[in-house]
């Protein structure tokens, strides 16, 4: 049992890359919590209050507070556990430069790379390509970033599953619907760190309960981007 | 002189919000810096060196290692200078959810605020209506952020002018050219706390120092929408 008490409660949807970097930083603190599906068409006002400004999961409440936003959740993840007995790991680094490094790729997964992806799965032709481009380019960056903060130990910053790896994880899941529905290959041979990172992090103990299938996550994919290009088109 | 040494070196645009808090935070903490405005039709390479991922302002280097993203930027100068002698204020509450939530708001003036008011300016028509009314509706959800987390105190967080403050605090010398540029009235009458906010912080000494004039602001955004229409018609 993680010190510094009550059970934190998280609103979740499965399929969520941003639920999941919440339930998988949860689980490597070894902080517990009791999770809730959300209704996506039928918010519930519980779930509404947790997270009246965006609406959207995931959303945690801990001793009666509410707070939203995945990075900002496993910033007080880190700054409530990280000197817990019970945490298996720290998530952000000591040193503040390593830590802004740490933060400014965190937000490079949201502003880039994530946006990349999720556009090259919801559209078609010139728009594809470009977003294709894109998603490319910011796996060269990451992995870029990945060989430079590991120092040639297996993880982002180093020897510790941290911040940035928990960030970027739950898009693992992903990248073969990613693959698929854009028609074309992501290319791990240019990036050999990121691709033994991927591999090193599917088989981790809190990834593996916490992540679903890559089939599920194709099958949802599939389905939003069906209903995305029937609206545009 | 601000202890933890070597003085930092600011790449700066003087019309950037995103700079201007970067300068602010450092005027706050007293920590020593030099800035260099850069050229943005013709990059330098030490500039490009300093953010080689997103290419833009601002961009900092201390004891040479560069680091960009103006709200990553002002985490590493609470990092580095909050203990320090110089520092007037310290940038981030100690409370692991007060930290928490100033994080969720500056990061709402990110990714709402900031985002509805600069379509408000660039655009016309119906798109121009809709970007309105959000920012208007930001404008409204940080009232009521600002009443809760000030707690009756002035600024966001209670007595200390600090981060939220500060990753606010450039965007109000444009609100004129906001105004102005959309043909529309902030709603400063529902916005009693957010209006005695912001003459409190216009006559903050590193404010006045540090932001442009309303009209230098006005004459840039003028310049921005003029191409923006040209290109889009």
């Amino acid at each position: 049992m993680a010190s510094n008490g009550e059970k934190v409660k998280v609103f979740t949807f499965s399929i969520s890359p941003f639920v999941n970097r919440v339930l998988i930083a949860l689980e490597e603190m070894g902080v517990p919590y009791d999770s809730q599906e959300v209704d996506m068409n039928n918010k519930s006002p519980e779930f509404l209050e947790a997270n009246p400004v965006y609406k959207k999961v995931p959303a945690i409440v801990h001793k009666g507070k509410p707070l939203s936003e995945s990075l900002v959740i496993l910033e007080y993840i880190h700054d409530t556990w990280s000197s817990s007995p019970s945490a298996g790991t720290t998530l952000l680094p000591k040193d503040p430069y390593d830590k802004a490094i740490a933060r400014f790729w965190a937000d490079f997964v949201e502003k880039k790379f994530w946006k990349a992806g999720w556009r090259t799965t919801l559209t078609e032709g010139e728009t594809q390509e470009e977003a294709k481009q894109e998603f490319i380019d910011s796996f060269l960056l990451l992995e870029e970033a990945l060989r430079k903060t590991s120092g040639g130990k297996p993880f982002f910053g180093g020897d510790d599953f941290g911040y940035v790896d928990i960030a970027l994880a739950p898009f693992i899941f992903l990248w073969p619907a990613v693959e698929i529905l854009g028609d074309f290959k992501i290319p791990f041979g240019r990036c050999p760190h990121l691709s033994a990172w991927s591999q090193l992090v599917s088989q981790r103990e809190s990834v593996k309960k916490i992540l679903p299938s890559a089939e599920a996550a194709l099958e949802y994919m599939a389905g939003v981007r069906k209903q995305a290009l029937s609206t545009s088109n």
